[in-house]
């Protein structure tokens, strides 16, 4: 009898295996490099050969999910920079060697959406939206229990909702005033840089290429009031995501996850204060919580995809 | 055996009632006044009372769906300004004196957009947004056939999105610089007195209180290099919403109605254009069209709802 799932988040450095069994319940879990060489060919191979190499026979394998940073449609990626990757379709690539149909690809900011309502933050909510808050920023909305991918696989792209419209900085994306712009930790050290380049503040940061966003919450918590203003508006910005979605979708909860959600409560507080302001009516008591499954967020969700 | 349902559109001033095959073709359509006094009370009894006269006997009926212009969780209209309405749960006002338990309730704009799915512009999408640009902008979010509603019935209130955020207009919703200031008739008339205040450029049109929608497309259509600015503004900011959504749901296509979108192709490859420069790259694609059903898609739409 088929019994386990697994749930496998790659990354552009290390890929998660998480062994969950049928319920859901994660059992054990792995890490392996990424070999990007080669236009990343050896990927599937090298995680192809550890699960074949586990001591779960494949036979027992109820199906496998897997997060991958890039848009994707059913099981294909589109493309994948990080990987190396042009598309590539999983599911027809693996499905023989793993012996196995029932794979689910899902992109995995929107697989961590799914991770934090299949098992963290947003457990018991059907319609939630969660953002990622890292070097760029990712987000995954989740309606009725299922990601909602769209028809080019760019739903939940939150991060690259225009939102500067004059002198926007230029985004990875080829546009310029993202969201990701001025509401990642590179957001947050762009506002900063503006701030110092731009008031006659005194403020004990500089603009280099060291600063990064600890360095900046650490200046706030030590009362430097140009760190102060630049969190302010940071989040700001990603109050404005809120807004947005909330009005788009109208989730039950937020969350709020990443590297910068580290900052925790008093950065939450911040976003909520600022929502409340700028919310819609109706709205304004939309929940707004931090993630709770840090890094495993992908492996769960990658897991919760696997029809069972 | 029943064969017809009925699709009803409830409006501040009148009440579109459609009579729809199984299939959903339109068989005939009636409209009869909203009675708004007494705080609405009579209205569910005047279109009971129309249905119960109309020549198809009850016991034919499939099933009602309704349309109205506020926001709705299930069967029940959380509040609705224009009708006189508090809470009202429509399927139980009306279920025992229609014999009837099979009835649906929506959001006007809501079901605008599924009607346009339904027998429109968006037919053949699974899905699709519809942005009605009128007084105010209406919105409706489809995904897979199906009305996206949110946990507070606020899915879909694109005409919220705080756009502007130094010194903007205030909106009835009570917050200011919502899209609905900058991207609606009134949207189109703010932009363009505030053009007429603000700069010394000579223009045929005044900032009165008989200046319209349509005069400004008037003038710019005689060149009118104010005119032709404010329109410029205008559709970047709807454009601007379109962005949104486009990364925010990714649907196959957004549908433009509601009476601004008279102003047709020359209006709408404007939007086109502003989207083309500032949508993200995987969708820039995404098929704008101008709506097909003009008032008929609300009773479409409501019909639309009902399980056969």
């Amino acid at each position: 009898m088929s019994e386990f799932i697994y749930g496998i988040d790659i990354g552009g450095t290390t890929i998660k295996i998480g062994l969950f069994s049928k319920l859901g319940t994660l059992i054990n879990k792995w890490e392996i490099n990424t070999n990007t060489t080669n236009f990343g060919k050896n990927i599937l191979n090298d995680i192809a050969t550890f699960i074949k190499s586990n001591e779960v026979p494949l036979e027992k394998v109820i199906g496998y999910g897997f997060g991958v940073p890039g848009p994707v449609i059913d099981t294909t990626v589109l493309n994948c920079v990080n990987l190396g990757w042009n598309q590539v379709d999983i599911k027809k690539e693996l499905s023989t060697v793993l012996q196995n149909e029932n794979i689910f690809v899902a992109n995995d900011a929107n697989a961590a959406a799914l991770g934090e309502t299949k098992n963290g933050a947003s457990k018991g909510f059907k319609d939630s939206v969660m953002i990622t808050l890292g070097t760029g920023v990712g987000s995954g909305v989740i309606i009725d229990n299922k990601i909602i991918t769209g028809s080019n696989g760019a739903a939940g792209e939150l991060g690259h909702i225009k939102l500067i419209h004059d002198n926007g900085l230029p985004c990875g994306c080829g546009n310029n005033g993202c969201l990701e712009t001025v509401a990642s930790a590179t957001g947050l050290k762009n506002i900063t840089c503006h701030l110092l380049n731009d008031s006659k503040k005194i403020s004990t940061l500089k603009c280099s290429k060291e600063l990064n966003a600890k360095m900046i919450f650490d200046a706030a918590n030590n009362m430097d009031e140009l760190a102060i203003t630049a969190i302010d508006r940071f989040t700001y910005y990603i109050a404005t995501a809120i807004q947005i979605i909330t009005v788009s979708v109208n989730p039950e909860i937020v969350v709020i996850g990443g590297g910068v959600s580290k900052a925790g409560e008093p950065l939450l507080n911040k976003i909520i204060n600022h929502f409340k302001n700028i919310g819609f009516s109706s709205v304004k008591d939309t929940k707004i919580v931090l993630a709770k499954l840090g890094n495993d967020a992908g492996i769960y969700g990658a897991a919760g995809m696997v029809k069972v």
